[in-house]
């Protein structure tokens, strides 16, 4: 059996790969989660648009993310100049994308479906308008 | 005796401290120079400004970069749009902090005296300087 540790690394990695393969600059984070700073779990930029990216692996039909991390991601994006995105790979469903600040908060989580949330493909489409629209 | 491998980790964190005590948000790169993909070993932003840093520390007069790691971290900020940076601390004498494209070859590698360096203080009032001017 997998660990859920395991997973977000295997995940963190794919992900890494996959947007290397689609023209982005992408860095793992050391430690991601134990430090006192805040950080995120990947950083990827293209042509100076930088994006910090949470990375999760759900099984279920809701991904969480606590209050505390979502803060620790809007404020490290903030301070970074990054827009804050969240990435959970659906098993057996594939990638989805969303940015962190369209997330509902729930209590003391924000949540998010697959339905909520762009594919990759789709959301790697709408970056590449972007960067068109801005040169 | 603390290996060349721990000096420079040891360095990596004393910068990453630093950086964020001066408005920058940073990551450290895991396993930065054992993934096939281009790296570095910091990223700094602040404000939408990147900056990839290779960190290195120096007990010597001169500190080297091979050629086939400086054109990693050229690429890497190419592809990121980031400014390359290198760091380097030099033993006793405290940090410099150059960029990376200013370095200058000698055969195989790229070499640096701390003379031909900006203090980390003058880095960061420069670098200030240029945010103010953009704004």
């Amino acid at each position: 059996m997998v660990g859920t540790k395991a997973k977000g690394s295997s995940a963190e990695r794919e992900l890494l790969h996959t947007l290397w393969n689609n023209g982005f600059a992408v860095l793992r984070t050391a430690g991601s989660g134990s430090t006192q700073h805040d950080a995120c779990d990947l950083i990827a930029g293209r042509a100076g648009n930088a994006f910090a990216i949470e990375v999760k692996a759900c099984g279920g039909g809701k991904q969480y993310i606590s209050a505390e991390q979502m803060r620790e991601l809007l404020t490290f994006s903030e301070a970074f100049g990054a827009t804050p995105i969240v990435a959970v790979k659906w098993t057996r469903k594939g990638w989805g994308v969303i940015e962190a600040t369209k997330m509902k908060q729930t209590g003391k989580h924000y949540g998010v479906t697959q339905k909520e949330m762009k594919t990759l493909t789709d959301w790697l489409a709408a970056v590449r308008i972007g960067f068109e629209v801005k040169q």
